[in-house]
């Protein structure tokens, strides 16, 4: 059985709602997966008793650190190895779990996941993946926000994740990959962007070619590539995009309406699935509320079921640890 | 009176189109500004007989070569000097009319309007400028992709060029300044970024700091300043975002629906407003139609009353020519 571990004390709403996040997830495993609260182990209890939960599917260890959203990575891995965060990633290295997510500090638990777990020898970044707004079929864009600068052949390994990710949870066989530019053509864009279109166009991947910001949401392609500092800049739009719609719109009560609200609610995503490690890492958003950590909590159990990680690993190279 | 120079064979719906906005532009000038349609003139005549105009405050130019909209803009300045859109560009350089529209191929009229007006002294590089969808008042972004891998200083460049629009466009006095960044610390975001913001805080601009892909559409800043690759991806995405939600909902018949149209349609935004150069360019849409085409020759009549390209001059150093 699967286990995932969950900081219970990371994010805006925490504990309350990653308990409660982690009680609805724990209704739903049919016994395919088990949760691990990671928090001050009286506190986290006791907010299970305040939900009435007693049923199997989840267990506390025992985290009393806490780390503050704003602390530097390096320091929360220096004097918060008894968080929630840390200890959840801890548990996965020594093979007690098989996926962490958190939705705190997400600097802090991308070092975790990198110090912790490693990366593949052939990686030399991992990025955050994100399942995007699409109501032509899913589809997965990478980096969005992990890196910056990219050398070009950091897209290409972007990519290589992206597809794995894509025929292992979609089952979508040999993915299309696009690769967001300014334009169509191949002399388009920024140096960086020129070489790595080169680059992906004898990598083996199903390369469609440049995709442009509109057809992010069109459908275009299955697996978005693009550095970190654009793919940060689009996440961050559409959750103004989807904001400005509710605010102007509210819930919208038609089958377009329901379907739109699916796509565009970044709490049906799963979180920031981070992609190029020794193992399974999501950082949820740091808004999160119940319904948004339950679904982290199963993506991440797709993730490990799938087994994406090692599934990479096989294509890319074997892990450095 | 300002004369604007409109191409009239640019764009998908040229000539039709084209001249059906100058007819409208012509009929709401009131006085102000008159059009002089560049294209071959049979042609064009025999439109605005279609339209049944035989107004005051259009005239036409004979221009009877044809631009392709992939035709590299070298190309075009070397052998379409008698195109709509070279001639267009040609007569502002000649002092017969103060703006120059082209809804055609629009590298070629950043080239024309680059080669035959010439930019400042002291500014590396043209920017594209576009009045943003806001509901909390105007904002203009640049640059929306005219250049690639901007040294920092032309950043500043850019805010310099946005903040005199502002200035004189909205009336707004000291405009607020943002600078697109993956997050509002200033360590945030690539190299070129980061040094960016250092020397915006000592720029004299009212700068605010680094403003998120949200803050895009939360009326944050009055200026919002980018690079080409990252403007142009955020151009494209919102045309998405505009073009997805027509398709999903239609035209909501509510205060918030039409105000979401106003503020969204491209056709209300004026077109690409080129800032930098000596002398008043517009990129209008591929695809626009009459509207579209009024709006930016609105939009190029008040950009040329108010002086805004020689208040620009004043700000950052005398034209080079």
């Amino acid at each position: 059985m699967i286990k995932v571990a969950l900081d219970a004390m990371g994010g805006d709403h925490a504990p309350s709602q990653i308990v409660e996040g982690a009680v609805l997830a724990a209704k739903e495993s049919a016994g395919l997966y088990h949760i691990v609260l990671c928090g001050p182990e009286e506190l986290v209890r006791s907010e299970l008793s305040r939900l009435g939960y007693d049923g199997d599917g989840i267990s506390v260890v025992d985290a009393p650190e806490l780390v503050a959203m704003d602390e530097s990575p390096m320091q929360v891995l220096k004097t918060k190895q008894n968080s929630g965060l840390v200890v959840s990633v801890g548990l996965q290295k020594k093979g007690l779990v098989q996926a962490s997510v958190s939705a705190g500090n997400s600097g802090a638990m991308m070092a975790a996941c990198l110090m912790i777990l490693g990366r593949f020898g052939n990686i030399a970044r991992p990025a955050i993946a994100l399942n995007m707004p699409n109501h032509k079929g899913p589809c997965v864009m990478l980096d969005m926000g992990a890196n910056v600068d990219e050398k070009p052949q950091m897209l290409v390994d972007f990519a290589h994740c992206g597809s794995v990710y894509a025929e292992a949870i979609y089952g979508i066989e040999n993915p299309r990959v696009g690769l967001i530019n300014m334009g169509e053509e191949e002399k388009k864009g920024t140096e960086v962007i020129q070489e790595a279109h080169q680059l992906l166009k004898s990598s083996g991947l199903n390369f469609i070619g440049n995709v442009e910001g509109r057809d992010v949401l069109a459908g275009m392609a299955d697996v978005i590539v693009t550095p970190g500092f654009t793919g940060n800049v689009i996440l961050k739009l559409i959750e103004g995009f989807y904001e400005l719609h509710q605010h102007l719109f509210g819930h919208i009560d038609t089958p377009a309406g329901r379907e739109f609200e699916k796509q565009w609610d970044y709490r049906n995503h799963g979180g920031g699935l981070l992609l190029g490690l020794n193992g399974t890492g999501i950082i949820a958003h740091g808004r999160s509320d119940a319904l948004a950590v339950k679904n982290a909590v199963i993506t991440a159990y797709k993730l490990a079921e799938a087994k994406v990680s090692e599934k990479i690993a096989l294509r890319l190279g074997s892990p450095s640890k």
